[in-house]
């Protein structure tokens, strides 16, 4: 039965992630925005438990009364939790304690799975393991995040993610016309993919390949992070008082460009796509390049013709409802609509992306100073 | 000649406006985002100095080296400026030497429009005019802001702007179809409202009336403030942080509501359209009543058939460029651009609107808390 | 009759002070310590009012009930009044209205030192008196501080403060030995200089004269503001977070140090004694210079032998209450003892200092940071 | 030998205390001002490495260079650093790195120590025990303020730090006179208690008890917290922007008073003698209560007719040098002097402070927001 592999699959994958892991490395938060990797294990295991097992489990009894406060993230209509900034601070429970609750909520699931399940609860799970998908990518990321501010550059594990070079750049034109944007809903996908609805799009045309680091170096080079006419007003605000003048993890050591990644300080690649940059700065790169960002359609629209997957894309295109857009009932309610605002819309996919965990019409979001994704420049003109 | 009597009327009703400042009312700033009266009538005046005297009038001496520094709003190509905060602190030059400034200056602009003038030169100063007529609406915005931190509510002027009754809503169906997007361009129009474009419609409904005091006190009292979810989650921790539970001028006096204007503390007309609303409120009054605010492209092509030009209506539209939009030469290339983030697109006009100064096509847009601006509500489904 | 001649002079002399103000500078506030002018002038003439008219003048009616909330300082026995920030955006009553609300108050005072009055209401009038001339301090320096922020560098007025220059240092020693301290209260002084009691000081050495601008000079020279071995923890911190390399209103103009004074801006006279330093300056100065600051009662019981009366002299004792310290009944006890936490002890006078208003005993008082005060440094051995 | 002895007990003791640390526990940081118990372990060891192994040791070669970087805590001398509030986000090098580093140094400490060692090294493996000892109390301190925001209350240990009751107050009177003040030096003492000198004293009496909560609760019943005529202007503020209303870890549950201790939560106890309150607050009560807080000098005439030990207490005096303070050469010099600025001095020692680790004329000191630290009252008159 495919829910219940792919559930167990995507449990699985999130503690081989955890493999990694010192028990120290467990509990710290290096900013609000990035959740320790003990709360990201134990969160992903609150919703199974929160939204299937305590809703549709008769007498089920949850597995410890402290969690539900401790591990919610952001459901108003769940209660009361802790504030999202002191979620590094809980050192107890301490891990194993979290993979014993883990294997609790596993064996329900399970159990549950095995037997007929109505189609409700199915799509609950088939949320559930989506979550657990983002919040997998989100640990990785996170965890990078700390790391980075460790001057001795911790390795998480020595496998380099995969980068492919980018080949020569090469437009892709796209015609004039009515387009169905946002996905037909027999497969599973977020509520914020919805409802399919027909654009316009006026005559554009976008690039085959990703900016390579080479490209994004000669940006700077040119005094890119200097010049104001580049820079949206915001953007030009926030690197005078962020003193940001490079890609996140960037780090020049006697003259040379290197990075922070998951395997350590590496020199960076200049045939690798730019990674890590913010929203403010890929849009000043593409205003420098004498070009534009997509929209977030013309992605979707030219998304078959492209070569995706290794960068979240950065559109110009801000988070907003497609028509007919329904929130759902409920606590679910609360996982995608409320976020609509002051945040811009990111496609494709990237290296730390969950296999099997993105479409063309998938709709990331982040607001426009995030650096700590993996995070790309595709252009447009 | 049209240009100059344009030009002579936007700037006597500047300086009748002023008619009603006390000299202590000419400086003082109230917040970032509020510039004081003598700001206003001096950086309007400065934009025709810097703009065109300085550029188009061969041998042009400029009044006062200084004002260049002073009175420069946001424009990097134009040198350096004072601190924005700062404006509140700049007692000299006075309210006197500012207004020998803006006749020295419509002196020399009245003789250019009396010579033959270059198309050029001419729609740089009706991109002053209308310039000088945005500036008329935030003086009357910003002032009351200011005035409104003073307990004892000072009175602007004794003629109250004009309000009409609401009458019963009525819903205009629109149908799916593409529609021109955008002005046409032969009249003045700004950067932001090109180039014209079709945009896809899916169909739609949108009220023909504003909405009114009396079922924004609905939302009131049925606890809008306290359920969060009504709100997007932006506006949930704003109005958190900033304790806020009712609109900006409201005052509740004895048990019944009361409103700050500029003609004092008035009882609030339950009749009267809603004003003084964040994009927050206006999305969760609009969450709240089963609705949703418009597009800005479902506005202006229903324009037409709606009552409209009381309040800057909130849509739900992020502030981004239509397909083609060209980034001006030089310093005016800085007026709309680059402030393309994190905003939201206000359509109409409001009761403080400088005459001649609204149209369909025209794009207001401000961050989503803002609340000092006169703004209202407009619902769609 | 003294207290007479004390309230007028003492009323004349603060609007002598405000000819040289236009309506403009009235109302403007820089920063959250340093009030408007007019807030100066009606507070000093409230409290006239608050104190003493409501108190003791049977049947008095106030001159306008707003006054009460908006010009309280920091009284909470006399109830709410507004937000200290907020003082700066108070235009009305405009300044008119306010010397209006001077000459109210001034003849119901005459009236009563014209009848025959107890010693409290007497003691009261001669705190008040007092308490003005504080206030003329501080209206000067918080004008300078307000208009240093323009960078027209407006005049206030064309005569300079008179300045001596510097003779040659000399160290007057003070054997060890009982001391006493504090005033004997015959003559009006602040409770805070109560009671006078006995210290016993080891033996020390004083400088006779102040720490002149070319002297500060050397230490700048010398990296002063580079070397965290001079300075305190907090004063290197606050120098690295607010980047000061240099005493408030000193500017390098093409390589030469000039000052902004009431004047305008001046060449520095290496001669004259150093001006507006923060304490964290004077003590890293000694440091650098080898020797330290005096205690207050080092100050105290060597003054008689000292020159001073030219700068507020920042010593190295906390602001502290002496033994036997009474705090007095109802709200004057809220003049001095609330603030005795976080505030270094300054004694001497300055050259904006009010005639008559300077003593031996007398305890001035700011945060560490303090420089818009006309502050300077003697050194101790 | 003593020394040694002393050295091998002290960081015995230190070991002993980590034996109650689960390894999730080592790493987080609660406030800038309280560090991780691994940064406490680490950086201990580094000043015994940095002060004497570097300095004195002959061909020493560091156990790990990046360590210089991660556990110097503030001294400038030695080099750069990590950021205080970064201390939380080093998760690597793990625990048992920590310990093996430790294990590293003590073996060399221990071959020093063996042989004939110098004055100068023994005063400086003195002060490095000394330092350790410290440690130990805040790293109780700190991680007790970490885990006071888990929810779940963890237990640390489950011996409770034994109390003894208060009993019946009693006032023991001191005469006027000369007193001499500060340590003479021959045993170990910081250089803050230097030099020995002379102090006159007016006539006062001191409480022999400490302030128990019963007493501190009729504070609180009688509105202490709501009227600020009992606060320092500072500490009202203090209280309303932070929303303090009780001693930092006292919990009202249904009704009585419970505290978080290191063993969990427990219903407190009124005769136990208040702890973790604000010099604000223990300047408020004893406002309250109609006395005052002794200065230091009062404190140390009168230690030994004194019940302390328990409690750190609140004295009126600030943390200034006393006569012919001397700054020590090299990084030592950094270890008192440079924070003698906004603090207030606390004598005696709490339950939580090391063995051998207090005298009568020991200084500690805090900035008067402090609650962390087990600060007690005594008050004066």
């Amino acid at each position: 039965m495919t829910v219940l592999k792919d559930y167990l699959d995507t449990r699985h994958y999130t503690e081989q992630l955890c493999k990694h892991l010192q028990p120290e490395d467990y509990t710290p938060q290096s900013a609000c925005f990035a959740s320790p990797p003990k709360w990201h294990i134990a969160h992903t295991t609150w919703f199974f438990e929160e939204m299937i097992l305590k809703v549709y489990v008769p007498g089920y009894t949850v597995f410890d009364a402290s969690f539900g406060y401790l591990f919610n993230s952001y459901y108003n209509s769940l209660g009361e939790r802790i504030k999202r900034e002191n979620r590094g601070l809980i050192t107890r429970p301490n891990h194993k304690r979290i993979f014993e609750y883990r294997a609790h909520v596993d064996a329900k699931i399970v159990s549950l799975l095995n037997e007929e399940v109505s189609d409700k609860i199915l799509k609950m799970i088939v949320l559930g393991i989506n979550h657990e998908q983002q919040h997998q990518e989100l640990l990785l990321t996170d965890l990078k995040y700390t790391f980075s501010h460790n001057p001795t550059y911790p390795k998480f594990w020595e496998t380099t993610l995969v980068e492919q070079d980018n080949e020569a750049p090469g437009w892709i034109p796209i015609e004039a016309g009515i387009y169905a944007i946002g996905h037909d809903s027999k497969a599973f996908c977020y509520d914020n993919e919805l409802s399919k609805h027909r654009v316009f799009l006026e005559p554009f045309e976008i690039s085959e390949h990703l900016v390579s680091n080479a490209s994004y170096m000669d940006f700077i080079n040119d005094g890119g992070y200097e010049n104001p006419a580049y820079w949206l007003d915001q953007g030009w605000q926030w690197i005078q008082q962020e003193n940001i003048k490079k890609p996140l993890y960037w780090k020049g050591i006697k003259g040379s460009w290197h990075q922070y990644t998951l395997s350590g300080l590496k020199p960076l690649d200049p045939k690798h796509p730019i990674a890590h940059v913010s929203f403010y700065e890929a849009a000043a790169f593409a205003q420098w390049a004498g070009y534009r960002l997509p929209t977030e359609f013309e992605w979707e629209v030219a998304s078959h013709q492209l070569q995706w997957g290794k960068r979240w894309e950065w559109t110009n295109s801000a988070y907003l409802p497609y028509p007919n857009f329904k929130i759902a009932e409920g606590a679910a309610g609360e996982y995608n609509g409320k976020f609509m605002i002051n945040q811009m819309v990111l496609r494709g996919a990237s290296t730390a992306t969950s296999k099997n965990h993105s479409r063309p019409t998938y709709r990331n979001f982040f607001p426009a100073e995030t650096q700590w994704q993996v995070t790309g420049i595709r252009l447009a003109k």
